[in-house]
């Protein structure tokens, strides 16, 4: 039964597809569309706090134009003396300085260190006037008038420079940076408050299904729980989308079509994708925009399509949940992490494993296989339906099996995602 | 001078340490310190929408009470029919059904399929009774009342069972799981809408020095803006503490000391950790409760330390924001993740790779050195100062040399942190 069905013999009511298009091609799609996409709008951006940023991406080139350190500061506690002074100094040959007062950070020293004496000063604070290097206080005895230097220091010994840090003018953050918490200590130093970042694209989650309960509902009767708006909502969330609680749509053409005209940059349909006679997406997809990619060579998740309305992205995703994660992660996600200006390939860990047992597959179609991992030994997980979500959860991660492959016999090195 | 000096010439007011810890007995102490901590609280939990889960960590397991699907249904659009009665058909020898009805999801076909009869059924839709296999649409031909078999199924084919996703009783997800997006969408499907979580760390972080200015502010004169703030607050998130904006405090021995006996699962104290006049953290610590560790054998971050006032941790972290970012993730970092439920482990991803130059370090001493990596080569970064926070903008990881290591030769294979 794995050949398919002489296409003359389908009904438009409820049919198979008639020719699927490759992942590749799907993919193919959405990179040169998401190319015109950032191309119509390359100031996607908007500002954001110091205290928001990190995972954000960075927008534009951040030129520092200020000096940190502003002035040269100390780098230990010690005493800020004449370098030249010191030479000789040793714990038996030890030298004498008068100390004339102390630098505090944010409170220098005012005066200047004339020969043959000396300041107190503490880590970060001013050097004072006339001093060229930092003697540690490890390397002294002292007392409040007098100091003993028991150790000898070169010029500019424990002492930072102005601009050491970031240097006035230098490009200290690079667009499409992803930013990490130090960057917005880094920017805090310079004085900034807010950066532009790439705005997060905005995405709308519309769950179709007259048989679908809202999430967290208990089943009941026929009614099912809908399993895919707090999946795809979460997903959106760790590719850089926007907060997109989900939407229930009733099933008919006029309720989704005034749906689907919602603004958004991406929406994402999980329910009614096929072409089945309930599955109304597609065809108010090819109404309202094109319908560029329907049926794909993949398993699960061949009856997921998508186009476009106006610069908008339409996923249309299967309602079996496993069918949604995987075509949400194959193709939407990827659409969302290019808009958002992230990288496009997947957020998911990599690890080389060994698979326990031989794959099953068919040439022509690419799978996506749930496998437990130990170790580097990877297990197919059993499982007679590809809708069972809970494969998902008992799985470490996925492998894919190429559209090339007939399958892959045990013990075949592979790469796995891992969730 | 790298010869520690002679402590008898130490003075309470500014002195070096007198001997200090290792990084491995300062882990150890958070160790143990975690383990009472949460054998104290063993329910440290609170309730958690679907809606928001992922990353956070399951606080118990979740044991299904109803099965999922609650009723067989087809996997395949097609056509319920009796398996036996289509034995024998191809597309040369095709055989008839009557078709009586339509089973759609949420919306039954009441009636119960009888000899030669079939019921046309969507993916997802319930079983009528009598049916036991669904022939998929795309080996029929067929028309409103009539069905043309042009393939055989066996018993079962194309049919969900009950439970086939979830069985009643079964153990969905265990306690102590980081929980991913499809984990909310099986937890709706078996109707659940809210999961103990373990409750996030409660994290205070109080900003001292008096020649700080808030984060965000251009810095003037010798004043300087805050870094350690912002950073130390996505550090707090990216280990599953709760939202923690820095806290401003005077650099006086009351101020500070009422800051650190304010409620908190974790206190971080910026700034005033080392053994100088101004440095009043580890003081007060010792007086309110236990300074266990002060004086850490690593560079940068040796004046690190660490103890608790009751069960809340307390860390001192340098001002010195490098040190402060270092000391945060060998240390502090450690006790939030733990008492978050989370993996000890650092969340940064390991690459294998070699150095391009060597590395010089010091028998004794710990040192977490900042390196660009391209490919599988990690170049270090030549930094005239530790508290060079920009080296950790400019870096794309670290790597740790360990104590016992006078440095590393060139092209020598060592484990980089990716930042």
């Amino acid at each position: 039964m794995t050949n398919p069905a002489n296409p003359k013999f389908t009904d438009v009511r409820m049919k198979g597809f008639g020719s699927r298009s490759t992942v590749e091609a799907a993919v193919a799609w959405i990179d040169s569309s998401l190319a015109n996409a950032n191309a119509v709008d390359p100031d996607r951006t908007e500002p954001c706090g110091l205290f928001e940023l990190t995972g954000r991406i960075l927008a534009k080139d951040i030129v520092s134009r200020i000096n940190v350190p502003g002035f040269t500061r100390s780098m230990m506690d010690g005493f800020a003396l004449r370098a030249d002074e010191t030479y000789g100094a040793t714990a038996y040959n030890s030298l004498a300085f008068q100390v004339i007062g102390t630098s505090f950070p944010g409170r220098p020293f005012e005066g200047t260190v004339r020969s043959g004496t000396a300041v107190r000063i503490m880590t970060g604070a001013p050097m004072p006037d006339g001093a060229d290097a930092v003697l540690p206080v490890e390397f002294t005895e002292w007392t409040e008038n007098t100091l003993t230097a028991m150790a000898e220091v070169s010029v500019g010994k424990n002492v930072g420079a102005i601009g050491e840090d970031v240097a006035d003018g230098s490009v200290l953050l690079k667009v499409g940076r992803v930013l990490r918490p130090q960057d917005a200590g880094v920017l805090s130093s310079i004085g900034c408050s807010s950066i532009p970042v790439v705005r997060r694209p905005v995405v709308r989650i519309l769950i179709t299904g007259n048989e679908l309960l809202p999430a967290g509902t208990a089943p009941t009767g026929y009614q099912i729980a809908d399993a895919n708006g707090p999946m795809l909502k979460a997903l959106v969330e760790r590719d850089g989308g926007g907060q997109a609680l989900p939407q229930f749509v009733k099933d008919d053409r006029s309720s989704l079509r005034a749906a689907m005209l919602e603004p958004a940059d991406v929406i994402l349909v999980s329910g009614g994708s096929s072409v089945g006679q309930e599955d109304h997406a597609p065809e108010i997809l090819k109404e309202l925009g094109t319908l560029a990619i329907h049926g794909i060579a993949m398993r699960p998740s061949s009856p997921a399509g998508m186009g476009q309305i106006g610069s908008t992205f339409v996923f249309l995703l299967p309602g079996n949940p496993v069918s949604c994660l995987c075509a949400y992660d194959f193709f939407a996600g990827r659409a969302i992490r290019g808009l958002g200006g992230r990288s496009l390939d997947w957020p998911y860990a990599k690890k080389d494993v060994v698979l326990t047992r031989k794959l099953v597959s068919t040439v022509g179609r690419v799978d996506y296989a749930r496998v437990k991992i130990s170790g580097t030994e990877a297990e197919p997980l059993a499982i007679s339906g590809a809708s069972v979500l809970s494969s998902t959860t008992q799985a470490d991660g996925f492998i894919i099996i190429p559209a090339d492959s007939e399958g892959l016999p045990p013990h075949s090195r592979v790469t796995a995602y891992l969730y």
